[in-house]
């Protein structure tokens, strides 16, 4: 079955899509990452989507459904890698991925992980 | 057009392999490394092939290929994310890769790739 490696660089899950994300591939992503999350306890979560030339609202909703979940699990989520035109017709069909922090490519996503933790740790929660 | 996304992580060059690998999408993973290694100055090139189900012959010629190039650019290239099936089938195949290194997944390549620069570093050229 076709599915999305999700690749773990310490703290951080890089998941790479490069394939058009169909209902069951969306679906199986968010239950792979789920359990990557749990499993490995990580803090960030960092999708690159450099490869896709078309992104419709069926995967802005998809990414935004997998951004929800890393957040209730304790993780940050950050978009990379976005084509100018696919910025552009996400704005025109009125998705704004609120939610969803974006950085241009994966090293400036890395920078901003890691920044957004170190933050985290400098304001630790009550627990 | 198809094409498989080189992420730069520093000065490790990552490359995550998704799709069958025909000929016209070998030939432009080439290309593309080539003039990525050039211009990113990158030490290091991480091949994941964790998504790959099938590996034949045609698909290890072009990663030895790969490897190839990178070494005459200086750079290691590192193998990660083999199913054990695929070993199975490529040792069959009487393929053993000779000349690429091997680790199990990202986050132990990527140690294996920053040990060998750092070793890289002890022993300096002449020039």
């Amino acid at each position: 079955m076709e599915q999305i490696p999700i690749l773990k660089l310490g703290n951080i899950l890089l998941v790479s899509i490069q394939v058009e994300m169909h209902d069951q591939l969306a679906l199986q992503l968010q239950d792979d990452l789920t359990i990557k999350l749990a499993k490995s306890q990580a803090r960030g979560v960092l999708i690159d989507i450099s490869a896709l030339e078309i992104v419709d609202s069926f995967i802005g909703r998809s990414l935004a459904h997998i951004a929800g979940i890393a957040r209730v699990m304790d993780a940050t989520t950050v978009l990379v890698g976005m084509r100018p035109a696919v910025a552009i017709t996400l704005v025109e069909l009125g998705m704004t991925l609120t939610g969803i922090r974006t950085a241009l490519n994966v090293e400036k996503g890395m920078e901003l992980l890691r920044a957004s933790m170190d933050e985290a740790e400098d304001f630790p929660s009550m627990s």
